[in-house]
């Protein structure tokens, strides 16, 4: 391991050395040394799992935000326990991370009391994918949903015009004898993320992703992010979700809706100001079978019918595979990141 | 309105005079008098609503599955006060909305003293439609989220074979100065219920929605009740979605999975043996301005960018529709109705 964590050459990075570098960028462009950590567990933990729409490809719109004044990388959030199933957090307009962070042990305490708890945090920037947010609390044997609105960028089914975020839900669930069930989607047909990188790599998009700025159907990235808009998945029904995610993340929780902040005076400010819910079940309070031993005979059965795959198979995969290997990045990138920090 | 509710000869019924009919269905065929008052008014809400896949056309599944043996129609619910959010109910093998009803004061009481409460419902028949069962949440002014698995019947993405139910997703929240927000979509590609429709009618349906009895993609409805299956909306997407109604629905609430009850023993037997989960949560506990004007901000922003129609927005105009004309029914299926109540 000491070859992956001495990282003075090239070659593949332990995840603490990612973590010290990122950690240094963040550090580097003015954020307290808490939030500093907290990205940069976050981001580089994402490298490392191979959700690479969310890793270390982040991190210049994170600097950029940074430098632009949009975001303070200094606030310090403020816990309001407001029910006994109900905390609030003011996020101070900065990253919604700290702010669960700090959060958090009162959720959990809530959570295992009430037997369900929810967490609204607002005047926060959520730039980092979403499942990071729910898996810790399946692997303390707890459910987990959470949602979080972004920015303008899809169209509603049935209109002309883009309104909504890509507005992710993620959902975790505890697993006997595995690890926890966990997916992120979303509610967009395509994470606004993975437009960006095919757009990098000049690749097209299967059909019924986004419309041009004419609002006419495109399969180029470029011509999605150049005034162009998202569609939501499954037509009408991923749009009702979309919906109820703007509902939940921005007017549950005192947060700004995706089409509310104006981000015109902080040229390279990249991270949408808005909110985002938690919701955080202790099925110990639920009647029958353990959930874990339940949830593992979905899991028995969902192979029996064929599937190879369960959601979060590949990222365990990866995770695994880079715990061994370490975390490999293409030497550019490596590059960029220690100018990033200044080494 | 004395000629819609003395309904005597033909010509559409008023709300109560469809309830009386169908409560004498559900009583003849051997429910309490609670449970046939709260099926018939489901019943008869939807039908009035428009909603003609979860109205009378129900009717006789219901009355095969009581004259089965498979389901309870004399049920007590037992309600359980598990914890400060968390109210359980074992629905003794009987229809799922008499025990919510009978949890309903519990839970609401929870929702607006704890901020957030959640209904898990056992050993539960559900064979109506779901947003019945969040909407008047909404009019209370709180946000509803409910769930609810069913039967084998949807090919998990990815799998060869159906295991998931159609497993609807149904939300609610309220509004000012208008109807609540309120939708239901089944995680299926297309409902059960409008797949028999169409059927009957004749009619095909759209390419993705279903396989035939060997897997392979089909149009028509009947190759997919003859052994076929459903598909889940949005790919992968819905699946995942499916997949966690089953988690919520079953693991959580100690119900059965989907696939798990077997009514061979009782032919006629429609009714899925399963359980349901329901989350409310009292807006007022959130910080900003109030939740109801928010919701409305939304709607208005939708409506700017082009959208005609809200969720929901086709079953009030029947409802309205039906308030002032009441509700119409063909010949046919008035004197089926009129047979199964002895008229």
């Amino acid at each position: 391991m000491s070859a992956l964590s001495d990282h003075a050459g090239s070659g593949p990075l332990s995840l603490d050395a990612l973590v010290g570098l990122l950690e240094k960028i963040f550090l580097r462009h003015g954020t307290s040394a808490e939030v500093a950590r907290t990205l940069a567990e976050n981001c580089a933990r994402a490298e490392r799992d191979g959700a690479h729409s969310h890793g270390v490809f982040r991190m210049p719109g994170y600097v950029s935000t940074l430098n632009s004044g949009w975001v303070n990388g200094q606030a310090v959030p403020v816990v309001e326990d407001v029910a006994s199933g109900f905390v609030r957090v003011d996020a101070g307009n900065g990253f919604a991370q700290p702010a669960l962070a700090a959060a958090r042990p009162l959720l959990l305490e809530k959570a295992r009391s009430a037997g369900i708890a929810v967490l609204a945090i607002r005047n926060s920037h959520h730039f980092a994918a979403l499942w990071p947010d729910v898996e810790p609390f399946a692997y303390e044997g707890l459910v987990a949903l959470s949602v979080v609105n972004s920015m303008t960028c899809v169209v509603p089914h049935g209109a002309d015009r883009p309104l909504f975020g890509t507005n992710p839900i993620a959902f975790a669930a505890p697993r006997a004898g595995g690890e926890p069930i966990v997916f992120d989607l979303a509610t967009s047909a395509i994470a606004h993320g993975d437009v960006q990188i095919a757009a990098r790599k000049g690749e097209l998009l299967p059909p019924g992703m986004g419309v041009d700025s004419l609002g006419q159907p495109t399969c180029d990235p470029k011509a999605i992010l150049d005034g162009g808009a998202l569609l939501p998945f499954g037509g009408h029904k991923g749009s009702a979700l979309s919906m109820m995610v703007e509902l939940l993340a921005a007017a549950l929780t005192g947060g700004n809706f995706s089409f509310e902040f104006d981000w015109n005076k902080h040229p390279g400010a990249k991270t949408p100001w808005t909110g985002q819910l938690l919701i955080v079940i202790d099925p110990s309070k639920a009647a029958g079978q353990n959930f874990a031993e339940r949830s593992q005979e979905l899991v028995r059965q969902m192979q029996e019918v064929g599937l190879r795959r369960l959601p979060g198979d590949r990222r365990h995969r990866e995770r695994s595979h880079s715990d061994q290997h370490g975390i490999a990045l293409d030497e550019q990138t490596l590059q960029q990141l220690r100018e990033l920090a200044g080494l």
